[in-house]
């Protein structure tokens, strides 16, 4: 088989990074995917850097079964503590979510200022503010934890009072530092576009990092001339770490239809 | 060593159990206590069944090093799908929280009416409403998940408008059917209590099992002669398998004080 017909990896720590899978499916239709997602110790964006540095190894370890030619880090929280000890562990070609993200609301932000959301994991580690600053020492970064989006996103209540609530509670201060871009820096949050655009006003740009990732993804597979040549329908995979009814409906919200070939596998 | 000097060995999936432990320390301030909190893999209440039972297991093998005399299950969820069959695997005693609720909102219901509200995973176990009915088969039995209390508490918005509101959608089809008792079935819910109160109404009595599964376990150290019988003062151990800082940090919401003794602890 040639080295591109082998899939693409993408982990996340459940369900988010389906947001991320999405992307990468759309713009490269022809890639095969193996997507693991942690739903047996989901949420990680709670958790500390020691474990999320920990879990992720294991996810790698998941992906690598499959022969998978680059991996994908779908999950903010794990690409802020993670991606560059793995990076330094594998020998795999690893791209996180962080760096597209950051890249593009320096692009979009005409004011020089950046909002990010995400959750408390996330924000802890600082990563965007300081991936931003390097790109580009003139900005001015504001963050904020939202550890409720999670669940809200979870519960199917995308459109509800109680998350327009939630949101009015989190955003405000930072409507109030006059940001005119603000990162969906956790890969649940797409889905709350709606709630946070009429929150946060039409002046304010939404960056999501889905999109952004998954052309990083076609650069470094054009880069080392591994796209796939293989004229066959890919057949992608969705493996879980518990069991994968809750992950189906949940998935069924993200992406807006079945997921046909999910199952459970084992770390180790 | 006297048999009866050895440790309680109380675990939860995370932080919500310390409502258990404090009963336990109540009753029995004499005894000392293991507790073992699995935050690396919290919440249990959105996980599998399977997933339930082998970490369940998981935990008893870290407290049975510690030489516990009896192994307290300070969590629904664990409760509902592991306590039998971690009673079969293992030769020491072990307690659920589940029993001891049913029996006390049998004792309390007038109308013979109760309510159940528990996380997801609990509530699909369905082990409230069955142990009710065996213990008592006159009776109605109404359940609810409420998957977004815990978050809320974890939030530490116990006394906010958004908890209320959430409470409200959750309960209105509780309070439609006239219950008179309402289990709260998750061992975070009792920092909910006022607002559930409130929008339950006074007419409505609130069943937390804490202080009933204290009262089954002195019942059983009674029972087997297990009493602690050493004059020195215990010193309670605090073990978690993510870092201990978040741990610490939302305790002390559970408790009102410092935990000083906390530390992290691998599984296996």
């Amino acid at each position: 088989m040639p080295q591109g017909d082998r899939p693409i990896g993408i982990f996340d720590s459940g369900i988010g990074g389906l947001t991320v899978a999405q992307e990468v499916t759309r713009l490269l239709p022809d890639e095969q995917i193996i997507y693991f997602g942690d739903t047996a110790r989901v949420p990680y964006g709670t958790k500390s850097k020691e474990s999320v540095i920990r879990f992720s190894r294991d996810n790698v370890h998941v992906l690598l079964k499959y022969n998978v030619k680059v991996v994908v880090i779908a999950c903010n929280t794990s690409t802020s503590w993670a991606l560059n000890i793995l990076r330094k562990e594998f020998k795999i070609p690893i791209i996180g979510v962080i760096e597209p993200g950051a890249r593009r609301a320096i692009e979009v932000s005409k004011k020089k200022r950046i909002g990010v959301i995400a959750t408390p994991s996330t924000i802890k580690s600082d990563k965007y503010a300081q991936t931003i600053l390097k790109m580009a020492p003139g900005m001015k970064v504001v963050s904020r934890a939202c550890p409720l989006f999670v669940p809200l996103v979870e519960e199917g209540w995308l459109d509800h009072q109680v998350t327009e609530s939630v949101a009015r509670e989190y955003l405000t201060p930072l409507k109030a530092e006059d940001i005119d871009t603000l990162i969906l820096g956790c890969t649940h949050y797409p889905l709350l576009k709606t709630v946070l655009q009429k929150v946060m006003g039409k002046g304010v740009m939404l960056v999501d990092s889905g999109t952004e990732t998954a052309r990083s993804v076609r650069k470094l597979l054009e880069d080392h001339a591994l796209l796939r040549s293989s004229t066959r329908p890919p057949r992608h995979e969705f493996l879980v770490s518990d069991e994968p009814e809750h992950f189906r409906v949940v998935a069924k919200r993200f992406l807006g239809h079945d997921l046909p070939h999910v199952r459970r596998v084992d770390h180790v």
